[in-house]
């Protein structure tokens, strides 16, 4: 797939943007009717003649049958593979999914090496997956991490003309202090790039104080719940908690609504993510709380054959203090 | 594609040359009939094992219909797009486009991101084009450069047996000092690896007096005529001035002749470079020409199927004092 | 081709392993009849998501006809292309291939450029190759190299229903101190990562007063014998000696079995590599000897369509003291 068009906002100037996605897709079938296959994916951005060098991603081997699929790689964990997200349609520089407030359901995904073990088997309108996220120790994090574990289920009907979904996860493991980046940006209003010196001065010291070791282990859960109407409408409700071991939590709330008339897709999402966290420090009960809110807006024109007109306009794109906004204006093109 | 041979010269060994280029594209049609498609391009180059990594090049988006055609990405400019270069057929190192006194009518395009926009439009034999390519502010080259606004067009006939194809162009905008290296190489007699601290040093310092903030507006024009004989025989001549706005030009002249018999393609093109620039260094009234000049010799068999025995000779390939000749000889393969 | 399963052993975690060849391969056909070709592939690793990545590897070009085929690029010198490996069957982490005492017999090809050009013919069962790769300098390893030659024979026969095999291989040429660097790992128990640091102290005046510049002519044997019966029953002897000119030998025993049954393939081969070398350093007469055995161990079953199900153990991947076993299962896919 390839996109052009413009994109700008507060932190760019408004400018061209062109990239390409090629996708390689692979399948067989083995003598016993066993289907396999593997994904592979090469990213080249445009925006300079550096960055059409291509990067990799997206690499997943799967295996399915009667038994159910297990899946290998840069996939979804069972919990954002059971939830459905809030965003729908598509922009070019992916307004829909990126404002600081939106969450893509991770719940703890790719916190290793990013490489998800999941095991997935439908039944009627259920589905069940469970997967596995391993610390292979070749990152430098010190000593291994537990494994993050996951576990998700989810369930689809129709009831007087309304499609509901219902999506369930639980993921549990252990995480490293590296992730709480969001919040210290936020904490001291620092920008991204200054957070990696920030953390290795006083509130390194003071997250290591807060959380000891760095190494934290952590429960989530998450819910999701999706309606769709005859008429064109639907809507998408989230919800998820990540709790650290520490008294430190991060929660998240995000709602979507979709309205569909022909080849029009009109899009709206919010989501709100709070931080807490409360622990001791040099002899002080410190006890801090930061909010994110922001919401996204796309809409998309149907062209046929795989041709889009994509607008999209997020309000916050920067943990900063303030709204950051961006937009983008183009077409989505697949092949 | 992919070529295999020899190639060496003044610079380099004698040595054996592969290498490959994995075209993509991708094309669709909406449903009004628009029609949209992408190119990409994978290069890897076989002369050592890290060589064969790939590097992403030529990606462009592009829609086209009865309003004609809009392309972005990594495509030529106006100007460009109107001219026809004066070399023809193919060498597996290049030998026939990349001496010392050629142009490939860029006309400064590339200066900023390599991101063009440009709209083409043709009725009958007349076809013109305009582009633009914007300063982004993604390279840290200080504060932002004007665009560069492209203008082109372009007429073929055929005039008792002869087709003649006229290219016109016209571009305008802002570079950097740094384009202006080849001069700088040409006047100090330096290599082109020993410019790079030269630049900081004396010679940048006389730049900076020179053209002050290093940022230079231009406006550029190019010319390209060609004819075509019925018994084989075709020429293209070029003229093209590039005029800075204190008092550097840089014009060019070239000329190609080529002759088709059967399988066979001869060809020879010849270029002349002039730099010319006169400004105040530390008092003193400073008045600069430098001039290249080398030619470009192909020799090509088609051998079909998409397979050509190539052969190729530039005069000179680096800015240094003297000659540096290079040649190559091998085979073109295009599946 | 696409792998997924699980690695482990002495020298790391047990961990997923997930990986990915894009192969790209090209061919086509001149009007006279000429097969022409190239081929390439990207290589991407999905042990964490950096590593998904891709690497070029394995581009070559090639023509063939009547008079043979001439193939440039990274591919066999004419020994190795001559000899057939011990090695049967697949694993994901390659245990078969990968233990220090296995040879791939590669006798010398890739100490330059890996830019080889084979040429190639054969007559009834019998089959001729030279082989040249060439140093173009374009590594810093000082003053050039002679190039490499090599020379290879086979002839395959049938006998009293056994199928043999017959490969005699040649090379010579000169190589670098830095190729030395198993045998230093063996001589001061080192571990791979600490030979550089080692070979520019002690151990490299070592080499240095050993083998003078660093620069060694050597010549290189190579003889394999197959052999295949109907009961599925097959069996390769390798043996092999590199002989550098200052007294400083490689020899190489190997051998492989493998018994086929339906879909099943039981493998295992053996090798050893001994090393030998004498000089005088610093007035004393130096006489160092080491050597290296291991073997691996592989079970493949094969599941129709492109997929097997793929276990392999080698019981040694390390030149350290003692053995350093690894092992792997899981499933090749190749579409």
């Amino acid at each position: 797939s390839a996109e052009m068009g413009i994109t700008g906002g507060d932190l760019k100037e408004t400018q061209f943007h062109n990239s390409y996605n090629l996708n390689f897709k692979m399948s067989g079938e083995t003598d016993t009717g066993l289907s396999f296959g593997a994904t592979y994916r090469l990213d080249a951005d445009g925006s300079s003649e550096e960055n059409q060098n291509p990067v990799g991603d997206n690499g997943t081997v799967f295996i399915s049958g009667a038994f159910g699929k297990l899946t290998l790689g840069d996939t979804d964990g069972a919990a954002d593979w059971a939830m459905q997200e809030t965003a729908m349609g598509t922009s070019i520089t992916d307004e829909g999914t990126t404002h600081v407030g939106y969450s893509g359901n991770s719940l703890g995904d790719g916190r290793h090496d990013d490489q998800v073990l999941r095991y997935e088997y439908a039944f009627g309108d259920f589905g069940v997956a469970l997967s596995v996220e391993h610390d292979d120790g070749n990152t430098d994090d010190g000593d291994d991490f537990d494994p993050i574990i996951g576990l998700g289920g989810k369930y689809k009907t129709e009831f007087s003309g309304v499609t509901l979904g219902f999506g369930l996860g639980y993921q549990t493991g252990e995480g490293s202090v590296n992730q709480l980046t969001p919040i210290i940006e936020g904490a001291f209003d620092l920008d991204r790039d200054e957070v990696e010196d920030a953390l290795s001065d006083t509130a390194n010291e003071f997250l290591q104080a807060t959380f000891g070791s760095g190494k934290q282990g952590f429960d989530a859960y998450g819910l999701s719940v999706s309606a769709g109407m005859d008429n064109g409408f639907s809507a998408v409700l989230n919800y998820s908690v990540v709790d650290f071991d520490d008294a430190y939590d991060i929660t998240y709330y995000g709602v979507g609504f979709g309205y569909e008339m022909g080849a029009l897709l009109l899009h709206m999402n919010y989501g709100v993510e709070e931080y807490d966290f409360g622990n001791e420090f040099l002899g002080f009960d410190v006890d801090m709380e930061d909010r994110f809110d922001s919401f996204g807006l796309i809409a998309n024109y149907d062209l046929g054959g795989g041709a889009i007109l994509a607008a999209g306009y997020a309000s916050d794109v920067s943990y900063r203090d303030g709204d950051q906004e961006q937009f983008s204006l183009g077409m989505s093109l697949s092949f």
